[in-house]
């Protein structure tokens, strides 16, 4: 009776471990660019209890919904987001078709390379080059001019092309969770359109699971061929409690898992951590100015504020990008 | 050498009918109530284009988008849409909150069974009664009143629950479509969230596959938890040329197969055939008024008049109801 008694504890004991150590094991495989820490730990933790048939906190494969933030989570975002720097580029290509921009704000600006006058310009004013730059060409033709500006620009502090601006950790992150069932969502206050051409090469996902802001589009006939063309009118932000809005209408389940790394993935955040069952909630905290940049609460770009309090308060997972990731951007492949 | 050619030949023959052949066997299995004919022809013989491997048509999974009309497409939208029998149900369940409705138009006219002062509040009354019945509410109490009301309203001729009142051989053929490979896609004019609660229960099709139109909604706190609130505000319809703008917004690929029953779905005809490569555009044509009804150049509901003389023109696949389909509706579950 003792002797069993000690079996069966030791046999617990073993399961337990054996339990225990599975993931870490399956992790050293499948997120090799994370150090061994809290982070990693939580994120394996989650992943091993949700597909665990039988278990407590199983979800079938068809709710293992995950949504991503692009800019500062998967991608870098300063010394600005890089659909702005796409903007910058189109406004000095398009130039010699519109002479007026040399006299015109926010396009003198952008020409004269004046920063001071862009920001000046406000809210109104990047609308104004959003606009100048994102519509009137159908939906084919936008489509080639963000490939084509891909394949030649390059980010300006580590002169590689802005696809190879991506964090090799979040990479191997979607990856693994796409291993264990999950399907991976972008979620993004950035351009569906811009960001579309290019995310099943460069994360694995597809054109129909990104979400993003978006312009009114039509429909028309254009020699005998249909075509949408893209017109200079604001249809949807999905920023702020716009993505909550955002994963409702083109996802129509609610996230499991979630990440961000800005207040404006707060709210993205709180709606994931409402639902019923496990929810994981992440935020990737810049705090690596050597290998990238640190900024939280009073950058202009990804303030990263309010959210970090509730993450604290709450306990979300807080990836610290110095101590928790050993490389920030995956080999180069094109140098 | 004249019995090598002979040879060659006798093989070339039985390969080629072998390859002939086999999509016919599948076929047999995998769409039992379609009649053999040009109709079922014609769709097997398309998924055996695209599916195979180094044939010329090849189309890769990841680009075998297939997009389907609902009402009059998938299930039956006759005598009235079954989303206007929900807004009529509701509005009755609602008065009793609502002593004003006895005498303000157009609820007076449904509370009274009045179709024709219900015909005569015209678009504007449709509004109205949508925004009344479809607003006001989080979205996860819209998902639950759908449930329930889906639960216990009957088809007024067919005396069964709504969701049996879809087409069986359409169902097939979306499960068929899945087995090749495609992603099966909802894209109406109906409301998104008045079909996802069951679309993936009745035709397989997950929540993040139906495309609809849209009312806006807001995130709000309520008690400290993050609820979407449903707004009396049309925020898309995705009817007509708001099809294709709605397949390049949810889906952002072209389909390689579209499926629709009326000039409601000729756009998104129209917007799937002008894509490069192998494409299937299918028609329903109601023409069984035994067993469903038949309609369509003069039909209010459905109307299927330009779409069908473009589909005659062009040679897209028009199914003739009473010929090609052996059953309509499948074995009821629950009498």
């Amino acid at each position: 009776m003792h002797i069993s008694r000690s079996l069966v504890g030791a046999l617990l004991l073993v399961s337990l471990g054996l339990a225990c150590l599975q993931p870490a094991w399956a992790a050293d495989d499948a997120l090799p660019s994370w150090q061994d820490g809290a982070a990693k730990q939580a994120i394996v933790d989650f992943v091993a209890h949700v597909t665990t048939r039988g278990g407590p906190a199983f979800v079938p494969e068809s709710e293992r919904i995950a949504t991503f933030d692009n800019d500062g989570t998967l991608w870098a975002e300063q010394p600005m987001y890089i659909q702005m720097a796409f903007v910058l580029d189109r406004v000095k290509a398009l130039a010699p078709q519109h002479p007026k921009w040399r006299d015109q704000q926010p396009f003198k600006a952008v020409l004269e390379g004046d920063l001071k006058a862009l920001a000046a310009s406000g809210e109104k004013g990047m609308i104004d080059l959003g606009m100048a730059t994102h519509a009137g060409m159908t939906t084919q033709e936008f489509e080639q001019i963000v490939k084509d500006w891909l394949a030649t620009a390059k980010h300006p502090r580590f002169n590689r092309p802005y696809t190879e601006c991506v964090y090799q950790p979040m990479v191997e992150l979607l990856a693994y969770l796409r291993a264990n069932g999950f399907k991976t969502y972008i979620v993004s206050g950035g351009g569906i359109e811009f960001m579309r051409p290019w995310t099943e090469q460069v994360y694995g996902i597809p054109p129909e699971q990104v979400v993003g802001s978006t312009i009114k589009t039509t429909f028309e006939m254009r020699d005998g061929t249909p075509v949408l063309m893209r017109l200079p009118e604001i249809d949807f932000i999905d920023d702020k409690a716009g993505k909550p809005v955002g994963i409702n209408k083109f996802i129509g389940r609610r996230p499991i898992l979630a990440f961000g790394n800005s207040d404006g993935d707060h709210q993205m955040l709180q709606w994931t951590a409402a639902g019923s069952g496990p929810r994981f909630m992440g935020l990737v905290h810049h705090t690596d100015a050597e290998r990238e940049w640190a900024y939280d609460r009073i950058s202009s770009i990804g303030r990263l504020d309010e959210a970090l309090d509730e993450a604290l308060t709450k306990g979300w997972t807080v990836v610290d990008m110095k101590q928790d990731w050993k490389i920030i951007f995956p080999p180069s492949s094109r140098h």
